[in-house]
């Protein structure tokens, strides 16, 4: 069977994507990916959920004119605000970072309990334990928002920050105290701290990284559908953003772990155009 | 001269905002306010000028339906980024937050070192100095970002809180070890954490909160303009925000002093309306 050589699209509400990205590529080096980050309406994790869906359904709107073979939702607050309400819209799949991470969670915990911690959104939302009842209708969630991650991560502060390890602290050992067996990492900022996360919760809670779960699935849904690119090589990976490329560009690399060269502004005007050759230009 | 009884315009990125709309009802009872927190689109601090800039001059388009005599940006970034160009496009007078507390800093400055903290578009901007330098050509100015105190003070954590202190000694003890005699609070959250900030910058360091200088600012302008109200009584306050008024109103609290009561959600297509009566039905 011939390989489908389209582009996987990618979207998130900033940068914190490229923590899933950045597992895309790892496990499918040869997928080309454009990204979109909505890095001019960031941050979506105190946001409505009809506020966020109708911002994921112009991303969706946005990477389409990219013909992309599956659209990636590398957002846990768009993932569980939105997807439910725009899955079965879009003419091809999607996949976002919530269902991966509880399913995994899940497979980890065994019955235990199991700890979430992701934005106010996210949290409110309460998408990972609905997804967690599909598989055990008896599993034991306990969730937290932890607001101050994303700026903490943004701000560049490695996992030794005596502020980073305090707040980290602060946020987790309530939930330290409950036992939990499985820690899920409920929004894509969160991996950078992982370390001072894991030196609270100790080596006996594992982490979930929803980053890490959803490029297996994608994987999975690839090969599965037969959808696998036949390229050899490292695939480009093109980023567009709605505002300050200059800042995602020199943020970008913590959470790629290599530098982000390809970033163009995209402008309201050709981000809400609805004349696909608009992006043409750029793409 | 009969008084003005027209309502003054005031928007913001999001809550922060309101602790200016607090020292305008202390100072001016009688002025009805219509407030607007871009709340779908916040923060405004960690976005391009020109995004910035975009985004007020749509708030003032909303705004100008309610036929203000004068509108109030009580947002130090849209202040910083946005008014130069915004001033003299519009048909009435506008006052921002940076100039009234430029100014008073230099007044109390004396020739000594000033210190402002800001988010990172405010001091990238570097409006504080530039105001400052009309005042004292030779004013000498340190310029701090701190970005976590937004997060913070949102959060609703207290001054005594430890997380709080910490994050404020690690970024003031670099500043008050420059021995400015000035620290300006340049960004309408950081009133909230008055207190912190004053313990680790000693009594020696006047703070200057820039919304308790834009109230006399306006309070001056709107006199000398013979445009005071003539009402007796407390005047109204009317928020609009364009996402999740429920957190307005939570939070709004803290930051008004008093209950946050007449919240309404503006949606895009009722922003966006060209046609004014989209909001004569709210107004």
């Amino acid at each position: 069977m011939a390989g489908d050589r389209r582009c996987i699209g990618v979207f998130d509400s900033g940068i914190g994507g490229l923590t899933v990205v950045r597992e895309l590529r790892r496990r499918l080096p040869h997928e080309e990916i454009v990204y979109f980050g909505d890095t001019a309406r960031v941050p979506y994790g105190i946001k409505s959920a009809e506020t966020v869906t109708r911002f994921a359904r112009e991303n969706c709107d946005f990477l389409l004119r990219f013909d992309p073979k599956m659209i990636v939702v590398a957002c846990n607050t768009a993932s569980a605000a939105a997807l439910p309400a725009l899955e079965g819209t879009l003419p091809i799949p999607m996949c976002g970072v919530v269902e991966p991470g509880a399913r995994e969670a899940v497979l980890l915990g065994r019955g235990q309990t199991i700890a979430v911690i992701a934005t106010e959104a996210t949290i409110a939302s309460d998408a990972y334990r609905r997804a967690m009842k599909q598989y055990d209708p008896h599993v034991r969630v306990i969730q937290r928002p932890c607001p101050l991650f994303v700026p903490l991560a943004e701000e560049g502060r490695p996992s030794s920050d005596p502020i980073v390890k305090a707040v980290v602290e602060d946020y987790l050992e309530p939930i330290v105290r409950l036992d939990p067996k499985v820690l899920v990492l409920g929004c894509t900022h969160y991996p950078l701290l992982k370390e001072a996360i894991a030196e609270v919760t100790g080596p006996e809670v594992k982490l979930v990284d929803s980053g890490e779960q959803t490029a297996r699935a994608v994987a999975e849904q690839l090969t599965a559908g037969g959808a696998l690119s036949d390229r050899t090589g490292r695939a480009r990976l093109r980023c567009y953003v709605s505002d300050n490329p200059q800042r995602f560009r020199e943020l970008g690399q913590r959470f790629l772990d290599h530098a982000v060269v390809d970033v163009t502004w995209i402008s309201p005007e050709q981000f809400f155009a609805s004349d696909v050759t608009t992006v043409a230009q750029h793409a």
